[in-house]
């Protein structure tokens, strides 16, 4: 039990704020774009748009209005999720209009609550004898997860405790009929999010029913006899699901890593989105009871899913049907899911495990999640999002084979869809949670995002001032300022794309230990005092594990965090037909246009075709290839799909 | 018009047999094994598999039984389909007890078939007052066009042609209610089949109706107002596929070829099978009524199809989703469907095409279906079946990832499925059909298959006894029996893959004129003349055309008209790190075990890996590429998976 640590003595984040030249001006755009667009859309207020009608189903369950229910099971999911990203937003910086809207919105939820704190507008409205009989399909927990993360985050910002009061309100009811005691229910929810949200309600209220009860969801998950089973036989053999996904999401119980125990689980299987929902869960719990057992659990997941079923640009999910995991190396790069809230969920993820183990290894993978599929989930203009995140499209085979029917070459505009636009605004909007990490052993920074962060301890203080260029430049400069000098360690994260890292404090250079990827600098520190890291960026050649098929004879180029690609607009057609040698030099150049501040790569390379004029037809007897050089230009792949629909590509020929 | 011929002064061929060293015992597996196996199926005496109740809905059908009906609303094709390979193993050599049980089964459909002529049991049986109201989904013409072929397979095979009057009664009522007269039906069916059967039904018995019921049934596709959804309408709106097809069969036009009208298609798409089963009663349509029009656009078809749709092992059809095709140069390897059907209708359409134009192009293509997915279908028993002919396979993956959820890598016992095995059953039992073609401008000889074949015309006669090894060989010997001399042209292919060819008449070395791929050899005949023909058959690399992306950098040997493949047996697993070294000499070796008589080939290559030890993760910085000497060993595709589950690739890195 030696490497968990008590949270007592560590300090904690009083408040953040990023200012940082690559992520101000997407946190502007949630706050100017995505937040507003989807308080309208919750409000059916988008001509041309295919109703939400979440607003109207809170109203029609407060008596409010007449009507019924429409949209998602899950459809209060929305609501909740918007809250937290517009809550993240007050965090930043306080916004009357926006306040008023969240409040309204509160008192409309209160109205909807039931008189014994159950709250769910589907069964309110729709089904109010089928309320529980269903877990496995019909989300209620999911929907309860996300207010409950929307509670502790507008508590937060704002110190208005009525959407937490409301939030434990239901916590409780829930807990009267599944908690850990005689003659409940053993149930647990098919699509987890109730545990890391119960676990954050634990973290605002101290209240332990709330751990334990999220430490009874987690444990359940697979136990014999199977609740799923028995629900699905206590309600009459009824599935909610009958069109299309009857086989994921009850009979195949590995969908919702409801196969086995969650101890005994040592393969990420399943809906990538629930199983880092899960995970996210569990690692919380593991460090709020010290459990090793679990964080063991955890660490062999991770291990799994991150090692053998994850894409260079954090992604993970590789298959459309389920949204799921396929298996180990097997990651198509044309017909991947990848889908943005699964990386969101990987961050999540990764962030409880840094909290666990103050490992680099986890801030490696959160970085890569971040600046490559979260970030490509959102336009540069944040009006578009992308719910599949491919590795390669080619637009014009795309309509006519049904296995890319879930790929688009283009980002939708958000309403259009219900997860993965708030889950990334959230993420962008609240970015400052994955910055620091606070141990007993330190502070840890994680990712070197500009902004100013104070941390607190009993009576001491401390506030740090961050500013660089990442990721397109590795220098960065910490100013630490406080009213007292303070002894804390700083635990500075040497990222793994890091070349030759050059440390000084004050002007001097100086040297420290890299403990768990992180350089440990243990000073007493005074007002003014200013840490330097300077770390090479070299654009890196990346190669997949000698067993991924799909990515054989194939390289990716990383530059910093930032994973390139090459798009059509830039190179022509016929992707495939380019080769990059690999032992030429890259040359990073300014992008240019929409690319503008961005940084870009010229590889020399050759593109191949066969002698004598392409006859247009597929089968060439004797023709011998031929190659031409060219020059390959690479953008970053986030940046993808911003200048027009053409092909692109992140592996590419060597 | 002029290249069009008439066929009145061509040789007809009066009877014809194969003795060869390779498909003999193809065929011998088909006679003892495959039409044997069918037949128990047929009568529900399979322990243990899922019963067919083929034969049982005759006869409820026919008032000798009693109960319902069961099996795919085709289930009848299966019965006559069983029929018509027997025919052709009739043809090949008569065997009372087969005939017995022919016999007895036309007693059968005879006492089904309904006094207006109407024969379907599905109908007759289950929804008598829907016939006819959905051609869209229902497949009654279907199954009366495997009846037409059938009966005409029987009649040409015993000269019995009770069959061939049932068939007739038959096409007499369709006639009456969709004949190309006033106050008939429009209409067309959804999977085209009755078109070639009815062509056959003509060519067998002169009756012009048939001809014109055929020309009718191709013409009206795709007219407006569209007869599908006039007979939606006319039935009140419903659908038979309502699970699983609705958007293919009858939302989706172009899944059935009916989308615009034949003439006004140039691209190949939908359902592959549909497809080609259309184009191959178009082309017979052509070369009847030398219609140039629809020549052209059959031409049209075939080059779109073989150029741009088609994969190196004759397969069509990229798409498991509506078993169709996909667009332009979209050919991925291991999510193919390739269906064994689809290549047999392509060796269909082939050989009308032969006929009508008398090019070896159509022959070369016919051979590639024929001796690579065709036979692949059949495993080297005879007692399992491909209906899905991937070009690479990893099994490791198949289960995790749901895009190949129609890929097996193991052949499947045939009846567990209805279609591919009794279709490549039927090829192969009738592969004689294939070998010749007679034109007015001479006899053709498209495959050198050995076996002895008799032409007559009018008092004129010639055996041609056709001896050699291939596919192993390119040495082929034809010996020419006349009573008395005979004038005629020989056009003997020159395939695609021959390299230097030596052509001997009674051992003189003579020189011949190439015409559209054929040696042509005008002479006056007699008794006991030999050619020799001698044609290098060098080992080829073959590449795809530039613009298939997912053949890039990839090559595929070939010999003769043999596709090779690697697989993991002969060279371990991740094939998908192998290299071939194109410049290097692959040597043909003779296979051993169950490949023996067979050829392989050895080529040097090198494996690819990461220098450092695999250490199970997904991603390499900075790691370098490193190669060790490997010797690539290549089977021929056909014989894949027959010495147990593994990887197979058929396009290797270069």
């Amino acid at each position: 039990m030696n490497d968990l640590h008590p949270t007592t003595r560590a300090f904690a984040i009083e408040r953040s704020h990023i200012r940082d030249p690559f992520w101000t001006g997407a946190q502007a755009l949630v706050r100017d774009a995505v937040i507003p667009h989807q308080w309208n859309a919750l409000n059916d207020r988008i001509a041309g748009a295919e109703k939400s009608c979440a607003l109207e189903n809170f109203r029609i369950a407060a008596g409010h209005a007449e009507g019924t229910f429409h949209g998602m099971v899950f459809q209060d999911s929305d609501v909740y999720k918007w809250i937290e990203a517009a809550a993240l937003q007050l965090r930043q910086s306080r916004n009357a209009s926006l306040e008023r809207d969240v409040d309204e919105t509160i008192d409309l939820i209160a109205a909807a609550q039931q008189p014994d704190g159950y709250l769910n507008t589907y069964f309110t409205i729709k089904a109010p004898d089928e309320k529980w009989t269903n877990l496995a399909e019909c989300h209620e927990m999911y929907c309860a997860g996300h207010l409950f993360e929307a509670a502790c985050a507008y508590a937060g910002a704002t110190g208005k405790i009525r959407l937490l009061e409301i939030a434990c309100r239901f916590a409780d009811h829930i807990d009267t009929i599944f908690g850990p005691r005689e003659g409940t229910r053993p149930g647990y929810p098919g699509h987890p999010e109730i545990e890391l949200g119960l676990l954050r309600l634990f973290d605002a209220t101290g209240e332990e029913r709330y751990k334990a009860l999220a430490r009874a969801f987690i444990m359940r998950r697979g136990q014999k006899p199977h609740y799923f089973d028995e629900e699905y036989e206590a309600r009459g053999r009824t599935w909610f699901w009958r069109d299309h996904a009857t086989a994921w999401m009850a009979g195949d119980k590995a969908y919702s890593q409801a196969h086995v125990p969650f101890l005994e689980q040592d393969k990420a299987v399943g809906h990538a989105v629930r199983a880092v929902y899960l995970y996210t869960g569990a690692a919380h719990l593991a460090r709020l009871e010290r459990d090793a057992l679990l964080l063991r659990t955890c660490r062999t997941l991770w291990d799994d899913m991150t090692g053998r079923q994850m894409y260079v640009t954090g992604a993970i999910g590789a298959q459309s049907r389920g949204e799921a995991f396929t298996s180990d190396d097997d990651l198509p790069n044309d017909t991947a899911y990848a889908e943005s809230c699964a990386s969101v969920g990987l961050m999540m993820f990764a962030r409880r495990m840094i909290e666990n183990e103050g490992d680099a290894r986890y801030a490696d993978v959160m970085e890569r999640a971040l600046y490559n599929t979260v970030r490509a989930g959102m336009s540069l203009d944040g009006t578009r999002f992308f719910y599949v995140n491919p590795l390669e499209v080619t637009p014009a085979t795309l309509r006519g084979n049904h296995i890319y029917d879930h790929v688009q070459p283009q980002r939708q505009i958000w309403f259009a869809c219900a997860c993965c636009p708030p889950n990334i605004a959230r993420t962008i909007a609240g970015l400052e949670d994955y910055v620091h990490t606070t141990r007993e052993d330190g502070i840890y920074v994680n990712l070197y995002i500009g902004g100013e962060t104070r941390f607190t301890q009993g009576e001491k203080a401390l506030t740090l001032v961050q500013s660089g260029g990442q990721p397109w430049s590795g220098d960065v400069s910490l100013e630490l300022k406080c009213d007292a000098p303070c002894e804390v360690a700083l635990m500075l994260r040497k990222p793994s794309w890091a070349g030759v890292t050059v440390l000084r404090i004050n002007g001097a250079r100086v040297e420290a230990p890299v403990l768990r990827g992180y350089l440990r600098l243990e000073c007493r520190w005074n007002d003014g005092d200013r840490i330097e890291i300077e770390m090479e960026m070299p654009v890196r050649l990346i190669h997949a594990s000698p067993s991924v098929r799909e990515q054989a004879g194939q390289a990716v180029l990383q530059r910093g965090p930032i994973v390139f690609c090459l798009e059509e607009r830039d190179n022509g057609a016929a992707l495939h037909q380019l080769r990059m040698d690999p032992d030429a030099r890259p040359s990073p150049q300014p992008g240019e246009g929409l690319l503008a501040g961005m940084t870009t790569i010229s590889v020399p390379g050759r593109r191949e075709t066969l002698d004598g004029p392409d006859d247009g037809t597929i089968l060439h007897e004797g023709a011998r290839p031929i190659s031409i050089p060219a020059t390959l230009r690479f953008v970053p792949y986030f940046a993808w799909a911003n200048r027009g629909e053409g092909e692109m590509r992140v592996w590419v020929r060597i």
